[in-house]
């Protein structure tokens, strides 16, 4: 491990993504293998003037065996001590930030009761929900940042004995650090000229966008009412930056479920559940799914627009450049975290609130009537190429360029 | 590591140690690092009947961070839901018992302020004293168990790039875990052994007793009114029985702290904060130290009795046989929980309320008057040696033999 990149890593992660302010708490939940990247994120955030670094620690080797031999009725009983062990900080001086560490292996619960694993991660969801909320709204600043585990680098580069160093140059290439670089100042740019593009979309009043490919995609997403563009960074209700996902390439707003119409080619493998959907297209009339096809996992993709009547309708559009560091990787994550930043991408199903103007509080009716889609699920799946163009059309009738050649027009 | 003897050890700090029963929540406390060690124990735990096990993980080289970079009001206001994690699975139905698993840097905190750091371990015995009293009172069964760590294994085999291991195959002696072995049924035999030893020793109803040495020890201890001798095993209210120390050779009781007289030698070089006192006598008259001598670092013994006024005095005896595994492997762990196994020892300062009758729900007064002593500081110093004789004075004047060429003679 090359500390000096993974040190800018960590600086990164704690001044762009979690932004901790002086006097606040930042709590950092990691697994246990990431324990040095951990120390190194707790000093970032004290020399940023942090009040105090709280790290839970999680080892989801020992997650696995408690999944499988604890009863299901004591594991869904989750004690008010875990929902404290947040709002103690978050209430108290200064309030709480977090930083959520990752490293899953996609596989831990591997051959375990899928329903008793939904109902042990649907009563902790529903236990934390007092803090969920506070995230889900930007309350508070969070972010997710991801780091190797073995499983997951054996999932990217199979029977390669350096696999974990090989993800680790890749996230660190990704994510814009490199050896005598300044993360910190790439990012502020970066965020800059998403922001931009994010204010421009914006000042345009679009009505719908137009996607094109030599391929032959060809599809019109028309816009929720009172939509917005999301992207680059959030911010709580304080005015503290932060980023939520790292990386993020993406500016994205919510379709309206009954505005999409034409053709659409997938471009890149789509990781359903762990398993690949590959060189699929799929036709919208009035924003449902009414003909599709899969070279690979067909079925896969069928079960996917079958799990609710919104499955078959999309709740995002998200503009991503085909120069992003993800996509010029060439690699599959099979992360969402890292692979919807390599392409633009649609998703299936769920629309986010934050997306449309007062959508945080606004009821599931009014957001329908907005056009917000509803599901289950929320499935992104890439469809931009570097060969893809991008028209809006504005409220006013006038036909705006957004994309050429795959990459951002203004 | 041998992955048969660690799943022994395991086997043992579960079964024997904590000992848990069906339907009750074990908790483990353990260092990150001894993650492996730790997964042992959940599925020894679960294959005993425990409800669930709840881990939490702790990481010194972080807890170092904390302790150097938070202002000192914030770490000492300690959240209720630490406590919280404790007693919502004592509080809930089938209790809780815990294992403490230990692998310390005894120097992890070099060089910060120690009165931080006092306040700051204050603060947190104070917010967790609703738990620590059910351990202390053996409400509930609780065990401490050590493991190496890099730092611990270096100071005992300086140099030696297979420290870790070494200390390993250490504590697996120690602990009579072996191939081929059975070590809870080893376990079974000691205690049982040893509860023999320990009854009979309460059947005497002694006065006190007498140790000898070639070497020059002399000296008659007192026992306390209403003394217990105690050791091996514990019980709960419930009668169910764990060993709070892993290992224990040790029985042991109260001395009544103005009715020790004599002379008695160090067998053994002493660790007193990190540093040696090696090769030192006292001299006690009326309980108290009038005199005493160290070849080195009489200066620490010096102020290690002038601590407080009950630090010249003592507040345990305890009997260990030559033949403990510990003073066996002829090693220094330069840690207590070891080191005091090794041979029969005195502790300069506080006295156990529970080698008392009734002492546990005594007052500061009650405990005074039947002799049990009082101070900050409880120090393990060990005097048996391989041709030590002990003998006891019963109440009814008459003589019995303890201990002959430093082993039991019953």
């Amino acid at each position: 491990m090359n500390q000096n990149l993974l040190r800018q890593y960590a600086a990164f992660a704690v001044r762009v993504g979690v932004n901790p302010q002086k006097g606040q708490t930042m709590i950092i939940s990691a697994p246990i293998e990431g324990a040095e990247f951990v120390r190194m994120c707790a000093q970032e955030a004290y020399d940023a003037g942090a009040r105090e670094v709280v790290v839970k620690y999680d080892d989801e080797k020992l997650n696995r065996i408690r999944m499988e031999r604890t009863d299901v009725d004591v594991l869904t009983d989750v004690k008010p001590h875990v929902l404290r062990s947040y709002l103690d900080y978050a209430e108290s001086e200064g309030g709480a930030c977090i930083l959520n560490v990752i490293a899953a292996d996609p596989e831990i619960y591997k051959g375990l009761d899928p329903e008793k694993i939904n109902r042990v991660n649907a009563a902790r969801r529903a236990a934390l929900k007092g803090w969920r909320d506070k995230t889900l709204k930007d309350e508070v600043q969070w972010s997710i940042v991801a780091i190797p585990s073995a499983a997951w680098a054996a999932k990217i580069f199979p029977g390669q004995p350096d696999a974990e160093e090989k993800l680790w140059q890749a996230i660190f290439d990704v994510c814009r650090v490199e050896e005598g670089g300044d993360v910190v100042a790439a990012w502020k740019k970066h965020v800059a000229d998403t922001s931009a593009r994010r204010d421009r979309l914006n000042e345009l009043h679009l009505k719908s966008v137009h996607l094109q490919s030599a391929r032959g995609t060809d599809l019109t997403v028309g816009l929720a009412d009172g939509h917005i563009w999301e992207g680059a960074q959030s911010k709580t209700p304080e005015g503290y930056t932060f980023i939520a996902n790292i990386p993020t390439e993406e500016v994205f707003t919510a379709p309206h479920r009954e505005r999409v119409d034409g053709l659409v080619y997938g471009t890149k493998p789509y990781v359903y559940n762990g398993n690949l959907i590959e060189n699929f297209w799929v036709r919208f009339q009035d924003g449902l799914v009414v003909e599709h096809h899969a070279e690979k996992g067909e079925e896969l993709l069928t079960k996917l627009l079958d799990t609710d009547a919104g499955a078959r309708r999309i709740g995002e559009i998200a503009l991503v450049p085909a120069s992003s560091p993800i996509n010029r990787s060439g690699l599959l994550f099979y992360n969402t975290l890292f692979d919807e930043n390599a392409a633009c991408h649609i998703a299936f199903g769920q629309g986010y609130p934050g997306t449309v103007k007062g959508g945080n509080s606004m009821t599931r009716e009014q957001l329908r009537d907005c056009g917000v889609n509803e599901s289950l699920v929320h499935e992104d799946v890439m469809v931009g190429s570097d060969d893809m163009t991008i028209t809006g059309l504005t409220e006013n009738g006038e036909t705006v360029v957004i994309f050429e050649n795959g990459e951002w027009a203004f």
